[in-house]
């Protein structure tokens, strides 16, 4: 891994659906574009907030081929790299790796539950040995409430130990902060991103490189606006800016919410498109969210649609 | 569905890995017709117990090819056809049914935790639309322990209106008799199976039709027997003697169990391998599970093998 580690903010990009619940590739390259001008530093793409595990690995293929084709710089680029299968995983982090993307974010495989920690070591291992590039780069991606496989630090310890050069970072959107001060602490050669611009500023107080946060679809500027104003006396204001809209924001079903910020500020309904099985806001949750977000608040407003 | 429903006992096939946690395709056709020859009335391959989502849709296609070329009866087989993601459950299903499988066992998709009944409707709709056959037979797949998933009374009901044709069944892994009961009841048109021997007495007589039973890779004549014999005198006996064996092999983690048992009797190490995150017995565990069983007790032993 001779290029470099993530920073600062990255967005899990929204993934727009046509009608057949196939993924529209040239919306979905627009926006990362967009995302990028707006100031993230990265995409996390094929994340939980881009309802990876909704698509086929086929499908995450195309549009990865689709963004780099594209010209988004694989500099830019954490796709997500997990799966169930560990062949899908193998398939996703290699196709990743052979695209210049700077990292992966592997999430553990998530059907059985209650496994033990050499189960996860294995499909971690498997997936790093099979792979078997210098240039791999895998950011562990913890999220109790999806997996329920957590990341421990006992993990993390043996992993560090046995690949110590691919194993880059973490992404801990289990949202205890005291679990993300701890690998913060006890782990200082990975970057970790809290997975909530909630924790943003306690998180690069603590040492933390930034955060990977669902709102950044649409608030990304402003995010970025605290990593790049932390350390002045405007820090406090910057977070408690971005904690209110945050909380506004996911006062409902997240992933949905977004989608339909997303979908009403650029105007184009593919993005209101959920696949099964998420399912969108109603009507009257569309417009309560919108009532309750102040004119300007939200990033996404200057990107320009059908606002 | 012109071809008739399953009764009886269905085999949820394990699936033996090679070093590199690619499915075995001989060694696993040929315990499909040792099963068969046994007495199992269907084949549930690709299941929990088969750790079909640590496999990936290529291979799993590649295994139900490989059953169909040697002439395993699609009459006889009701492969996995649920997934986290629809296209995946398309692709599944659409082939099983295109090989004449007489049903398909669909499990709900597994990710995303908490979410709405018109979320899972618009899931397995898409799939009998989007698969668009009038051989597709679903077996609904109710195993909340790993997909956190319920198959509610009142999905089943929106389902059934929707769509009589198509929703054959049901396989109930929850563990919990009193929803099999209240489905059995609720539902008379589908065919309701247990997801374990122990139920099968009480099934049968409350009008189930049988059991999916993972148990059934090593002990399917004795659960045949069952079956057979469910009306006469002897039905307690049978009942109470596959209730012991099955005690004592989940006294220890399920599916490790059944592939240690399976790779002793049989003599193939292969059988022994399980895909990340799962992991097999200890040698300590594996021979006091063989300790705690009878000489004879499971059917596999006559089976032949390295006994």
């Amino acid at each position: 891994m001779s290029h470099g580690r993530f920073e600062g903010v990255l967005a899990p990009v929204l993934t727009p659906f046509d009608a057949e619940y196939a993924p529209h590739g040239d919306l979905f390259t627009a926006q990362c574009k967009a995302l990028l001008d707006q100031g993230a530093d990265g995409l996390a793409v094929f994340g939980t907030t881009s309802e990876a595990n909704s698509m086929s690995v086929a499908q995450r293929l195309d549009l990865l081929a689709g963004l780099i084709e594209a010209e988004v710089p694989g500099a830019r680029l954490m796709p997500g790299g997990g799966a169930s299968a560990l062949a899908d995983a193998v398939a996703l982090t290699g196709a990743a790796v052979q695209s210049g993307c700077r990292g992966v974010l592997v999430h553990p495989p998530f059907y059985y539950k209650g496994v033990s920690e050499d189960g996860i070591f294995a499909y971690y291992a498997e997936i790093i040995e099979k792979v078997g590039s210098a240039d791999l780069d895998v950011y562990l991606y913890h999220i109790p409430s999806h997996t329920q496989v957590p990341i421990t630090p006992s993990l993390i310890a043996r992993l560090l130990k046995a690949y110590p050069d691919s194993i880059a970072g973490l992404k801990d959107s289990g949202g205890d902060w005291s679990y993300c001060a701890e690998i913060i602490s006890a782990f200082p050669e990975l970057n970790v991103f809290p997975g909530s611009e909630v924790f943003l500023l306690d998180g690069l107080r603590a040492g933390g490189k930034g955060c990977i946060s669902a709102t950044a679809n649409v608030n990304v500027s402003h995010i970025r606006a605290l990593i790049d104003g932390w350390e002045t006396d405007q820090a406090e204001v910057l977070q408690a800016r971005i904690t209110k809209s945050r909380n506004t924001i996911q006062a409902y079903p997240l992933i949905p919410a977004l989608k339909a910020l997303t979908s009403h500020f650029t105007g184009e309904a593919a993005w209101a498109r959920l696949a099964p099985p998420l399912a969108p806001l109603t009507s009257e949750q569309q417009a309560a969210l919108l009532a309750a977000l102040e004119p300007g608040e939200l990033t996404i407003e200057g990107q320009g649609g059908a606002t």
